[in-house]
Formats: structure tokens, sequence, C-alpha cells
């Protein structure tokens, strides 16, 4: 019997542990980040939002013209047994699809190589530690610029992170928790793993482009509507940014993560702000009430030969 | 005994078939890019400017404040092992330096994360096949821009190739072979694996910004001076290049590759041009002569337990 506890994962169609889990060096997946990928989380038994992480998955797929052998029905499947095997309550659930190499005779050219799908499932993960997100957590404005749009479109979700990895040491350097990228333009974009947003006078607003479109910041954007907060998707510069008066960051791996400092300054007596919080408080109340929830399928686990 | 006739590895410690060479699907080397790499060539026996790749490498990693347990007179070793392990006497030969995960229990941050050696050797590859290079490269100019300098240096040799990848498409579809990128200023950079000279009223030009400082491209402009051919690194325009006499690109796994269309247009009646024929004649003539050569230990096999 295979030990699933530290983490489940699927290969080109077959289940293992984790720690089994490998990519051949050659495959342009790795080598070539010729690759997009998508992460659900599941917590206390139920999917957020899943068939929505399925769509832009899909869509990211078909914008690198990878067409693997899954359905969307089958990835469903797949990520539900991932989490069954590993028999997790809570979870960071990540599927990726790769371009492998081209067939041999075939041009060198990713047109004629195969693209195939992984995923995996391990214990709930926090891009930012809960004592982090609880004191608010410390921001800063690196050098490094975004990858921009016109190179690489940041609605595909890729692991093109070289410029968010340059921004996390520059952070460290400047005894900062995180890095928010700024583009060509001067506006904010976003930082490793997370959407951000500020708070001016009661008002939220989130940068619309050199970005992901994040699933967690759309239910924030949907949370504001139904309490009644303006929010507004536009362009962000650095200045409004580092002036405002709350800023907050989303994702999946963490919800909603008040800031209590940037570039130094201190906000709200350094802590979290009241209409971050406000948000937070509302994004689980939610959660915990099934908002846009899917059950695990732990009976999956079963239809797995040991 | 393990076959190594398509390709021998080496990683993290162990050499193994290239076909056992993977990467765990965690690692941030794959799951964000955060690797670096370097490609020696390996013609009739003989690595072409083994130090200066093993140099280019050192301070790749050091960019990325990577730092393996292998010094560069170990890296240099496991190069000439994977090349005699396989028995070739033409070879590819990468070495990679990837980031893994952070230790349990520290922060889910880069510099908490080991750094280790890969490599391998394969038979010989071809950027472009030897067909396209003798009948010359078709070339177009893509939508897709680079990914500028200011969010990743292109001189540290990385996977970050989405955007060559898309250009590909977009070559694919418009009936060329490569892409050659645009900056954001309108200038050429580079193509998928490859830097790229241009020649006008017989003066050879090659950019200075936004492309790999490839050490084929430094051994052209060597070439250069030692046959009394003007040669300038410097901006090159798009209007520029696609007006040049001659276009030709070059890249370890290749050399120097003569282009004989632009965008559609016919340069030298559809054929490589005359001074980049001359340029690739002397570059492998030199070659043939030693230059830059350091002899395969193949002797180096024996001393791997079987």
């Amino acid at each position: 019997m295979s030990d699933y506890s530290t983490g489940a994962a699927y290969v080109d169609g077959a289940f293992m542990p984790l720690s089994e889990a490998r990519i051949p060096i050659t495959h342009w997946g790795y080598r070539r980040s010729d690759v997009t990928y998508d992460v659900v989380g599941v917590w206390e038994g139920n999917f957020f939002r899943l068939d929505d992480h399925i769509r832009r998955f899909r869509a990211s797929m078909a914008k690198l013209r990878m067409t693997p052998r899954e359905s969307d029905a089958e990835i469903r499947e797949i990520l539900n047994r991932v989490v069954a095997l590993g028999g997790m309550r809570s979870a960071y659930v990540a599927m990726d699809c790769v371009r492998a190499t081209p067939a041999p005779g075939m041009p060198r050219h990713p047109a004629f190589a195969r693209a195939y799908i992984m995923a995996f499932a391990v214990p709930w993960v926090w891009v930012a530690s809960p004592e982090m997100i609880e004191r608010g957590l410390h921001l800063m404005i690196p050098k490094v610029r975004r990858i921009p749009p016109e190179a690489f479109d940041p609605r595909v979700k890729n692991f093109h992170w070289g410029d968010l990895t340059e921004g996390q040491f520059e952070a460290l350097d400047a005894g900062a928790d995180f890095a928010i990228l700024l583009d060509a333009d001067g506006n904010v974009t976003e930082g490793a793993g997370f959407n951000i947003f500020a708070v001016t006078n009661g008002a939220v607003a989130t940068p619309d482009s050199g970005a992901l479109e994040g699933i967690t910041r759309a239910s924030v954007i949907e949370l504001c509507a139904e309490l009644g907060i303006p929010c507004a998707v536009r362009p962000i510069s650095a200045a409004e940014f580092c002036a405002a008066d709350e800023i907050f960051a989303c994702t999946t791996a963490g919800g909603i993560m008040p800031a209590a400092r940037i570039d130094g300054r201190i906000m709200n007596n350094d802590r979290p702000g009241p209409l971050s919080m406000r948000i937070k408080d509302a994004f689980w109340r939610r959660r915990a009430e099934g908002w846009h929830a899917t059950p695990v399928n732990y009976a999956a686990a079963e239809e797995i030969p040991a």
C-alpha cells in the first residue's frame, strides 16, 4: 500500500505518491517552461470554485495550443482522486499541462510535441504564514519589473517567475515579506502568487492589466458587490498604491491577506485595515456557508488500485 | 550495465542514463522556472570554449544567488563524464542549476531552498536542421515581444521561453522556420536559442541588449576581427534588419546559420549570403584547427561504477 499522506499525484495517466512524481529533464515543460497550470483549494472537504479553475486551465491550454487527452470531466475526476487518496480535508490542488518533446524525426518545434497532464494534492499551503496574515503583510516595491503582457499573457497562469523570484530577494533584503511588481508604465501588477487591492476613501481598486485574472480576486469583486463596497478594476499607480488607506492581497492558498506596511510606511497603526478585515471575514463566513463549494468525493480513492 | 548510448545524465550527485533523469514536480526549478543553465558543444571529440561556458554558468548562478555544492572543477569533471559515458564524438552537453524547495519549517522563500546541479549529454543536436542551414533559414518578425531585461536579465541563460515559443507558433503559421523577437523599442533581439547578425554594405552588426551574450556570438566577433570584417555591437531596428543585405544566426548547437528570407523578402537569390558563408567556413575551419578546443577525457567513463 503506497503512502499518500504527504501528497498524492497523477502523471500522464498514472496515480502515485507525490514523492514519485517527476518530469524528465528533457521535456520542454521544464526545459522551456512550456507549461500552464492552475491551483484550486479544498477547505474543510470542499473545493472552492472548482469549475471556474478547470475553465481557466482549459483556456490557458488553448492559448498555448495544448490539447492533452483528458477531458474537463476527467480532470475533475483526477483532482477528486488525488485529494481523496491523501484523505485531506484541506488541500492545495495543482494541475499542470506540460509539453513533452517533439516525436523522433519531427521538426524541433512545439507544434510537434504532445502535451500531457500532471496533478497533485498536498495538505493546505499558506502563501503567507497565518502569523503574517494576522499581523498584516509587509510589502515593498522592488526595482525588477513584471514581465509585460506583450511578452507573455499573465492571464495564462505560468511558471515564468524569474521576475517574481528576483522581487522576493529584493523584499528579503529590505526586510519585507513580499514584493509588488510594477509594469513598464509604473502601475502595480501583482506579487509572487497573489493579486492585490488598494483601498482609498472607502473604495476598493485592483489592477486591470499585467496580472493574473485571479479567481479569489473575482470572488473579492463579488463580495464587494454583496457588501455595497465600491470596487473598480483600473490602473493603479505606484504613488496611489503607496499612499492607500489600506492594501490587501488575495490568493487561492491564503484567501484575503491584509497588509500593514508598504515600502516602510505603516498603515492602520501597523495592523490589517478595517475594510480589509470586513472583506476577509465575509470571505470566510461565505465559504463556511458553502459559497461556490463542491464537496470532495472521498469515495474516489477506493477506485485506485493500491 | 546501464545503456548510456542515447544520453547520459548527472543529477545532484548521481550518474544515470538520461531516461532516468527527472526533476520532482514540486521543485521550484520546474514550478517557478527558478533555474539557470548552459550548453556546451562537443565536436569530433573536443569541447568548444568549455571554460567560457562554465564561467558564464557560474555568473548566472551567482546572479540568481545559487550556490550548489559542485566547484567549477567538479562541473568540468561531470561534463567530461556524461560525454564519456555515452561515448559520443559529437554531443550537446547541458548543465542546469535548479532550486529545490525550502526546507521543512523554513519560510516559503527561495533564499531557504538549496540549489543543485543536473547535467546531461546527448548526441549532437541541430537547432536548425542541416537542410535548413544549407538552403538558408526563413526568418520572420512575430507580434509577440521579447521579455525585457528590466523583468529578467537575458544574459542569465534561462528557460523563460514563453515568448520564444509563441514566436515559433507565429513563425509556423507564417510558413517560416524561426521568429526573431523585437524589444519594446522595436529593435531586434534574438530567436529561440540563437543570436543574430545583420550584414549591410560589408559590415556586420549584432544587438547590444535584450539577448543572451552568446559564446558563439563572441566567437563570430573574434572571427570578424581575424578576417578584417567590421563588426559592431549596437541597436538594430526592425527596419534595418529587414532591409539587410544578409542575415545570419549563430548558436552552440548549429554554429553559423545563414538566412535566405526575412519576413517573406528573399535575400541573395534565396540562398545564404557570401559574407555569411565566409564567416561560416572560417568558423568550421578554425574549429578543425583546434580553436578554443579542449579534448574530451574519454577515460572519465571508466571511473563510474556500472
